[in-house]
């Protein structure tokens, strides 16, 4: 591999995201052949214990408390977003201005217009940005949109997607608070609609094209939770579940449904597109296969393959190990950066940008709409 | 086995049902310890050539060639109604006034107007009743229906249901003729919502109660087809696709779905219901595998189980084979008149009556309604 | 259909295998275009009540106490021995030299000696003979078979299969007496190698060609049960698990293995063949599924399909219902049934004959064998 | 997490488990409370320049061309053989007599003779020693390990095990040179006996205790192939396909197979093992599945459970993502340091030890004899 270029990135957030983007800036230079070294110059959160131990453990140089103070630092060329939802447009706009690569975790922002700001701000600052939908680069989900853009499904009748998890059934969890933010409206915008959904529509709009109209319900089945900051019984604002038909601009009909109240699933992300020509159907448990249909097939052994997306002809794995052997979640990171410090070496932009963020942030935002109006509801496009 | 009486049937139709409905009569009785033994008196079609042949191969002792006639015979005692949907209304009221029992195929009515006064004629009329919805009799289904009953799930959350087909993806396909006049909108009343969903929406008002309002889509993806009665190219006035969002009484969310345009999917019904301490998914392709998800199992241990609905203590297992050996399609139909029998035996009634019928109809009709006013509907009390 | 010469049929047995011939006699002129009806004229068997009742429930004509008196009537073209494995020799001998047609239950003898001798008999008196290995007429298998046929496979290395059980793990299980005469040496045989391996057996013998070289291993887990006839405990003489290690003629490896505690499963019944251009793979668990895999497909595209074998050009399954819809155990007797009738009227032989019984006899004796000699040990041709 | 001591790690090998080997200890101390953080001080190849790349990717501080100069370095605590089996024996004595941690790839020799000079290298020095067998480390197999200690199985009768490959198929590819060593039976020792199979066994061995005796055939598809060394077609002296039944001590029967002419599989190492009370079955293509049936569990919902292995009380899951979300073949490695670092600073031993490679290649050496004597052999205890 060729001599890397030296990447400075500072990173704001420490939880789940912080570790999973730290990895994949450790792990992209010696897997894949970037022109970029990330080097992690300093590592940001309010708790400046737990900040400081975050940055040993991953090889921060440096540890900060303020993220005004990391965004000023001279010595970093990016700024990483990995807090939660609400600090998202504050902080993603300060460090456009300041110059600085944003990268930001989904969704862009808790409302189409807060994201709709810091498209403005990074577009304006004319610096490259990018969303962590991170499922884009499941090499499975990668090969799938290769077979669509070689137009081997013919016309596309049908998209079905389902974000479903069940660890929030019990009444007893409150909302907000360590690892639970994503239940308190205030911090997370909305509940499965930003968390969950987000991740549906974001590979959907990049599969099978913009998305018109939609008509939506949402529900809260556990009506009041214990809040962590008041330590009080309050009303639950977010949604518990959230489902919606639509139709996209391409003739097609589809459903999307997620939720945290799906006893026995962990993190079943599923999708499924029928063509005229072709099927495939995939899913986050059993990432590494891809189910494929063609009814180009012998009429006789038409089937439905089950296609082990390991070998060294399929997206991204002739860089890991040999055939049958899988890789796992936090390789879509690893991915994501390495896309990006090509485009980057190449004075391209990597998808998702802020402005794709914004497009879910759309839709999403749709879908809350019509679930109160209780109309098909129209989505701007991005 | 006690010695049975007789019960002397007489049916209108030789197609795919007319099939269906004569193997079971023939075989219900030697499988299952029944009363009454189905007497094959006679079978009514216009094709006088056919229904003879018809006949002769499934022991029917004569042959009509109008319905009428059969319904005016004083040695039949139960006339079947295994003809196009524009038939059943006319023949039902008038089997019904004649003073017989009356089996009907589903949709009960091509709309739930026609139900209405064909529910009025055999309740007026007091004679036993019910539609062919057999897909109530799949015993993994009626496994999980028990365990239902005895509230194994807690709350109910979500149920989704799906019926695919792939058939009539192509454009050469007429509308109407034998075994294509479910394509034909004045015969079968509407596509895929009369014909698939209408299975899909039985079955969910059996296992998880009333639904209360729905907001759906429809789509017809062909727009014009050669029409067989005038050799002429006409618009498709059925729908292809049919999709809506619906509440339950008991509060549960659900998705429903039927097409004949996913693409590698033959007859793929399948469902899935969530609740509390519980959820199950099954599906008529693996028909006999019940998937089942225990919350109360041990944590490290928890998973979706396959269970193989083949053994002596499964419903209707102990009738067929040994553990490990499937029944099939037809076997759900041998069920549903067994099941009547064993009723008729005891002045009980087997569901799903006329009046169960009418249910799903009211359904189907606020499906089409909503598709159209693209508005939330309201859905009757059947 | 055309009209039907009738056949008349004379059964030994009223157990499991009682019902799926007599069911098999009576579906099979009525779904498949055969010259021939069989007529059910007797049924055999030693409890007079028994097989009385068995007659009328399944529509014989009349019920016979002695297999001696029914093979000496002269209206009855067919003997069909579907009584334990000690009956088989003697009354198929006994009905070749009266001239009838001889179907038997699988094994054909309990030994290669017994089948040996019943193979002289029926080609001596040149009667149309057949051996019930049922699993030849899975369509799914049957396609397999034609794919071999066709050479798809190109020069096959492996095969693998296994039937596994679990129904007589527990201690407190008797040997002998009604449903467990398969754990008595003296009436079964053998064990799982004469049940079970010998449907295995027979199918990789029809699919791949002869075994020619055997290393097997067989083991009686539980060692003394209590006897039905003598009511005292008494050491068990069966295998309760043989598996062995094979060479095909045509240069292949083998693994087989049949056990009886296999917990877990029911009737799994598995095979695999890998050739140099493709792979196969069934179980009887999901009859309807043929796995396929294809290396001639698109390489990244690679990977196994799940065939669903219930399409209109699949083998037999024209004479059923529409794609999608399966069939179940039971079909498989029907369909050899019918395939038997065909080659009937075409003064053809339908296979398994006797003379291939014989073969998988050569083949479990060889396994008997080579277990006590702990010796590789070859197999004679049949 | 505490304050790390160091490790300094020298590896000879830049290969594929070179590979693996640098990312485990790179990842280990960053997910794991490990007391120790290896230092990668020094990669060491015979080509200078290739080990001089890999070096610089993985952060090695230097290169050697000579293993014995490694071994030779007073900076270095530990020894890690990542090179071709024919340098293993050699290699690891020398390291042992300097007093070197000694790491070895598996199999631990080309032969028992030689892996019992390494055990007694090892021994003799008291140093900490380890072979590489990943896959003891797969979350869902330590699961079953874990849930056999615990006796949940009973009484085991059977166990099985497969090694499907098929990437040689193709008879143009050489033995030796790059990536193909493992077909050259001078540097290999045997084909997929020791690749392969001995994954199989030392798995089992570790779940199921010792192998008693051995009944095992072998065979070569491709008599010749061109040598890479020589340049001239030569005959093939490894073992392409490998099978052997046998019995353990615990009184089950087994089936053992491991083939690269598997026409359709990658990498399928498959184990199932039938107990009294219960059976389990997992595959390395689906890595986070751990099938499980539990026949205590109540009798009409018996069946087997998929248990998606990622949750936070899984064997080493709490250390990676939430719920849901997979780990990858790579994480074996990790994993397996992560204990060898943790029982380091316990002043205890990581298994499997030399000692635990030592009785797998007693096992495989008794499978290629009995290939050859066509005889069972008895396998000695280590």
């Amino acid at each position: 591999m060729s001599k890397k270029k030296d990447l400075n990135v500072g990173i704001v957030g420490y939880g789940f995201m912080g570790r999973t983007h730290s990895n994949a800036y450790l792990q992209a230079p010696r897997f894949f052949d970037v022109a970029y070294r990330p080097v992690l110059k300093a590592a940001c959160a309010r708790n400046a214990d737990r900040v400081k131990g975050f940055a040993e453990n991953w090889g921060y140089q440096s540890a900060e408390t303020d993220w005004r103070a990391l965004v000023a630092r001279k010595d970093i060329d990016l700024i990483d977003i990995a807090s939660p939802n609400d600090t998202h447009a504050e902080i993603a706009i300060a460090a456009a201005k300041a110059g600085k690569m944003v990268l930001c975790e989904k969704p862009l922002g808790r409302t189409a217009e807060e994201a709709k700001a810091m498209v403005d701000a990074v577009e304006k600052a004319k610096v490259p940005n990018m969303v962590w939908y991170n499922y884009r680069r499941v090499p499975a989900v990668v090969l799938l949109k290769k077979l669509l853009d070689e137009d081997r499904f013919g016309r596309i009748f049908h998209y079905r997607s389902q974000f479903l998890q069940d660890w929030t059934i019990s009444q007893d969890l409150p909302q907000g608070g360590e690892g639970l933010w994503r239940l308190d409206s205030a911090v997370a915008g909305s509940g499965v609609t930003g968390d969950l959904l987000a991740h549906n529509v974001d590979m959907a709009l990049w599969l099978n094209g913009p998305i018109t109209e939609i008509s939506a319900m949402t529900e809260t089945f556990v009506k009041q939770r214990k809040h962590n900051l008041t330590g009080q019984v309050e009303p639950v604002k977010i949604d518990d579940a959230s489902a919606f038909l639509c139709r996209f601009q391409n003739g097609s009909l589809a459903l999307f449904e997620a939720t945290r109240y799906a006893r026995g699933h962990k993190a079943l992300f599923t999708l499924e597109i029928n063509g005229e020509r072709a099927s495939a159907a995939w899913d986050l448990h059993d990432l590494h296969r891809l189910n494929y249909f063609d009814h180009g097939d012998e009429g006789q052994l038409r089937g439905w393959k089950s296609v082990h997306i390991t070998d060294g002809d399929h997206p991204y794995m002739k860089n890991w190990w040999v055939p049958g052997l899988q890789i796992g979640y936090e390789h879509t990171f690893i991915h994501q950066i390495a896309d990006f410090l090509v485009a980057l070496d190449g004075n391209r932009t990597a998808a998702p940008t802020f402005r794709d963020g914004l497009a879910t942030d759309y839709v999403t935002d749709a879908v809350l709409k019509s679930a109160k109006t209780k109309k098909w509801e129209a989505v701007p496009a991005a």
